[in-house]
């Protein structure tokens, strides 16, 4: 059981075999496990942010060894036969599970698909993973069902396989779901963080804070003269489009991430601090709406870093990216599409932003758990 | 976004595209919803049995008419490019977490790899998406994970991607795994329940029960002269070499299952329903250990009832029954392979015994929850 020649992993050096350099070394009494300043899990670590970051770093990473993780993409892509697959997990626990413009089902399909379409591929088989709380109203569930059904027909995706487990009263929370896809990438570029580059206009989709104020409002109480709603949507037809751009240049795009748990600041910076390089933002130019910037206010958030579920940040090369944004812009959910600043030598690892009032202010990584639970 | 031709599905004619014929039509005010007897999910939906089943039917099918869950396997087979592909998901929430023979990662790990060997993949990739309770001691996750590494050396597959979310103190317990897993079919059989056929050898890979016993003796309390531990192992090895019985055959193992919530009577069950053949056992060839006799006594459990985690049951043509048989015997996890009964004409959708006092019993599916969160 062997893995053959025609299996491989792109740029992936995962090493579990028990050999001298493997994990299990690593982990042997003469080399010391990496401190954690935690000794139980609190909120902050799921919430996408500095504490996220530290789980996965020193418990997660020493074990496997997962250089996807390392590489900060949300997918691991994978070469089986002569065919680049993308896989990508994720569970979905947001609380409430229903909200305007979406549910945690319609969360769990759009949320797959887009970590899948990050690597440019083309979604094609979700599986759904449920995990029931006894309790749990048959009438809700058939509504997350339903909207998942509609949702994986939007994405164009199928649903092929599943699971169900329930858990007793008060061991869950009515329902975790967690969609796991398979994507093929048809085209030759490498779209990765790793490959964010001096010169690289950053291109934003859309508005922000809108899926993160959606859910705070609605777990607050909050009423808003205009109405927020949940921005998710599926990201793999606009992102066809994109690569769709021309076809007489190769690898116009360097990297795309969906900046959901802690949102553009949070995301931006991990691109930095993975490629090393800076960032510099225009604060002018980022979109924000009115009532998302109120509800902002209200409760103290940084739209920044508040999480989306429909929109994405593109690393484009400069002389291509005017005509990526035009082709954007030809695409329902890339209309308000912007340029919002670009990457820089100075300052590696750090993202800056040159403020309204004409400053120039340093976003940091989110720490701890600004929004819990949001997807 | 349209899928191309290389891109197919076996048996599998899932239409999400809202057209005429799809579910959303079959869901419409003009076609009533299917009954459901339950307006809040049970224990029971998540055990394997008749409860299980009909969410199965009931929810799920309506909805996403997924034919692969209609196969009963627990796998989606899939073609992309010129591969065949597996790819199975399952989700994790046993308690206690750990217990003798294993814990949850060690489980979360086989567990998927096992749903793929069943349709005679070679597991190659795993996902984990983790539901981590606030409060979870983080030597806990540790040890959790340090299980997972070595259980996905064992079976040759590797960590590839992941996710971690964090629910509040009370509404999750402790850790839930989804393990998600891509393998490649790398032989022409197409192995699936539905290809279960008269005259058929049921080849059981060993002990039954342990454990099913194992988590319920841990439970109650119970101890017992000789320790029950649980089986959970990967058995792709143990395919692979029955895969290699014979080149000069082909397509002489119809169908493989592993025997896990429900037990060996469940999984038969199903086979038989599923394929419309019937199935004659003989009791005096079920190997069952005299601890978890004495636990299923003091319990009042039927072991053919109790979940497994590290066997398989195979239909095999009887021409190539012995030679699968002596091979499995030559496998560390196949010593006490037997060949418990056969595939017969006679009552289609039934599972009977012959016991040993020479009366035949009727094995039914099982109903409810005789054994909830065993995995």
């Amino acid at each position: 059981m062997k893995p053959d020649g025609n299996v491989s992993k792109t740029g992936v050096d995962l090493d579990l075999n028990g050999e001298e350099n493997s994990a299990a070394s690593l982990l042997s009494a003469s080399c010391p496990l990496p401190v954690f300043d935690h000794n139980n899990i609190v909120l902050g670590h799921g919430s996408g942010g500095k504490l996220t970051a530290d789980l996965i770093d020193k418990i997660f990473l020493p074990a496997f060894r997962n250089p996807t993780l390392d590489k900060l993409d949300d997918q691991a892509v994978v070469t089986i036969g002569n065919t680049r697959l993308a896989f990508a997990t994720d569970s979905f626990v947001v609380t409430p599970i229903f909200f305007p413009g979406g549910d945690i089902g319609r969360l769990a399909i759009h949320g797959t698909v887009n970590d899948l379409a990050m690597s440019g591929a083309r979604p094609l088989y979700l599986s759904a993973a449920f995990i029931l709380e006894e309790g749990l109203a048959v009438d809700d569930l058939r509504r997350v069902v339903e909207s998942m059904r509609t949702a994986a027909a939007e994405a164009g995706v199928e649903l092929v396989t599943g699971d169900t487990k329930v858990v007793n009263r008060g061991k869950g929370d009515q329902i975790f779901i967690t969609t796991t896809g398979i994507g093929i990438i048809e085209h030759d570029s490498n779209i990765s963080a790793d490959r964010a580059h001096p010169r690289d206009k950053i291109i934003l989709s859309g508005y922000i804070g809108d899926h993160g104020m959606t859910i705070m409002s609605q777990r607050e109480g909050l009423e808003f003269e205009s109405a927020i709603e949940s921005d998710c949507a599926s990201l793999n037809d606009l992102v066809a489009t994109m690569l769709a751009t021309t076809s007489s240049a190769k690898d116009f795009i360097h990297t795309l991430r969906d900046p959901t748990r802690g949102g553009v600041a949070t995301t931006l910076n991990e691109i930095a601090k993975h490629a090393n390089v800076g960032m510099l933002l225009d604060e002018r130019t980022i979109p924000v709406r009115e009532s998302v910037k109120g509800a902002c206010e209200v409760l103290g958030l940084d739209p920044l870093y508040v999480a989306n579920e429909g929109k994405l940040l593109a690393l484009v090369v400069p002389e291509m990216a005017d005509a990526v944004l035009e082709q954007m812009r030809q695409h329902r959910l890339g209309q308000d599409a912007v340029i919002i600043g670009e990457v820089v030598e100075a300052h590696p690892g750090m993202v800056l932003m040159k403020t309204e009032i004409g400053g120039t202010r340093v976003l940091d990584v989110m720490f701890g758990e600004q929004l819990p639970r949001i997807c």
